[in-house]
């Protein structure tokens, strides 16, 4: 019989990824729901639903789930306080989850946890300094400090998204009171924004082409389009990518960090983002602290909340085994 | 005899402040001078020059000599490779100085050097999160992440007056290539400019008075007026204190942070600065992560990194001992 498995749940803004995962976190099961819209009872109830399709697919016994929640989480009560777009709010999720459940359940801040998975077994593997972005709905970030997930003073630091580019700039998404936070300018919520745009303005395009015929301009179409060479999904996926940039450079400022890695749903279009991210912080940072970093996509890629997720709830369970 | 001492040299844009300072950070003699448009040479000579007048009147023996450098420094080679807004560069201040003074040379950067001592005594005592900004001609910034301070990958983290605030915004002070960082909003030297710039509005205000009498609209004389119940003066030190609290904001979301401490020349304006800073971070994050959060002016105020440099000269001599 196969070792004990866990199941790692990414809660984001819009999807929600779920799958069984092993404790050298290779995946062996995956689901999937769109979660938009859901208020908090029936987000529930589409988790309890996925955690039951895993678990019966999984191939091996199902020890604990973790999740990875796009909200502030209280460690010093494990509430669950909010999210910028989520509709969960002032819950003791693991507390209600494990009951639902009947398995041991744990949680962390979805960033958090994609830094967990990247630093664990994935692009920031032996780094002891690395910042983490997830670009989805929001952006999502997750710290890696002297070798350990930074957590702040209750648990709700390494909120990346919610730093300001623009202060002029217009109201943060969702419950973000700020003002220009790069995730109004750079989020997949913003490429779908810049590429109605661009459809509007340039009817030739492949993008107004694809909204022509019905299609949703969002970050898959987008993306796609961008790899078969259309210019306007390209400008479009530059743009974000070069705002990216500008968060990167003040993160570079702050942390001097070895590694930038880049997740979330976002992250498909590759080098087209990257690339003008990067040109960003070269122009804006000085040689010294930008010539060894590296700025690199997710191993795990738009996983790594998932498996970040499923690592949390394995650590939960040695922790309650000691 | 008294116990030994060390002496600390906080090495500013525009002034050096030196101290001989016992093992519990009381500061015992103290020296400055102004170092404006000096090139590197010549301020190493007023280096020296500093450090042996201090010598000669710490009333005990002193032991070592701790700088406080607003510089890049290099841990893996003791190079301060370069700094915004001084003429240091690309060399082993360390190495040299110990030659020049014949007493153990320790550095840090100066930022950082603030955040010790406002940790170990100040402002930041018993804290295990804190960030530290230092209002001078530029903006420095120091980390106390899990109670120690946070260097980087290279030693050139904390550079908090280097996160952008307007991405649109004009190129930054010195040395920095970037553009709307905080620095170039809300330093000392934006403090003048918009002093000068209300001077100019407003020809009946204190601020336009002192110019017409000759004096120079700098940061003693603008918190001077403020004080005395300038309406002009005080808006120039509100406009300051508003934008440093936009970075706030967003240095709150990264690290939720149980403090952040104000030092630097600029913080004798004390809370018609403070003040609008706090409205901004509480306009501008999630009440949870400000609920608890304290922004509050150095202990050591100006003197904060010099004793902090005094602080690391007694660390170095320590770890010598071992």
């Amino acid at each position: 019989m196969p070792a004990r498995r866990t199941i790692g749940v990414d809660l984001g803004g819009t999807k929600l990824l779920a799958g069984a995962v092993d404790q050298a976190l290779g995946v062996h099961h995956r689901a999937q729901r769109t979660v938009t819209g859901l208020d908090q009872r029936a987000l529930l109830d589409v988790a309890v639903d996925v955690v039951a399709e895993v678990r019966a697919s999984a191939g091996a016994e199902v020890a604990a789930v973790g999740f990875g929640l796009p909200c502030l989480i209280d460690r010093r009560t494990g509430i669950a306080l909010m999210g910028i777009n989520t509709p969960l709010a002032d819950i003791a999720f693991a507390d209600v989850m494990t009951e639902r459940l009947g398995l041991p359940v744990f949680v962390e801040n979805d960033g958090n946890a994609a830094a967990i998975a990247e630093h664990r077994a994935g692009a920031a593997r032996g780094v002891s300094e690395a910042v983490i972005l997830t670009i989805g709905t929001g952006i999502g970030g997750g710290l890696i400090l002297r070798g350990e997930p930074y957590l702040g003073a209750i648990g709700a630091a390494a909120e990346l998204g919610h730093i300001v580019i623009d202060y002029h700039g217009p109201k943060c998404q969702g419950n973000c009171p700020n003002h220009g936070c790069v995730e109004v300018y750079a989020s997949g919520t913003a490429l779908a924004v810049e590429a109605r745009r661009l459809a509007a303005e340039l009817p030739d395009s492949g993008l107004a082409q694809a909204q022509r015929a019905g299609r949703e301009l969002a970050g898959p179409l987008i993306t796609e389009l961008a790899h078969d060479g259309d210019a306007a999904a390209t400008e479009a996926i530059s743009l974000i990518g070069s705002r990216l940039g500008i968060a990167m450079a003040s993160l570079v400022n702050i942390f001097n960090p070895q590694v930038i890695v880049i997740g979330g749903g976002v992250i498909a279009a590759g080098e087209l983002l990257l690339a003008p991210a990067r040109a960003a912080v070269t122009e804006r940072t000085l040689a010294a602290v930008h010539a060894d970093l590296r700025i690199v996509p997710a191993r795990f890629g738009v996983e790594a909340g998932m498996i970040g997720a499923a690592a949390i709830a394995f650590d939960g369970l040695e922790a309650a085994d000691r």
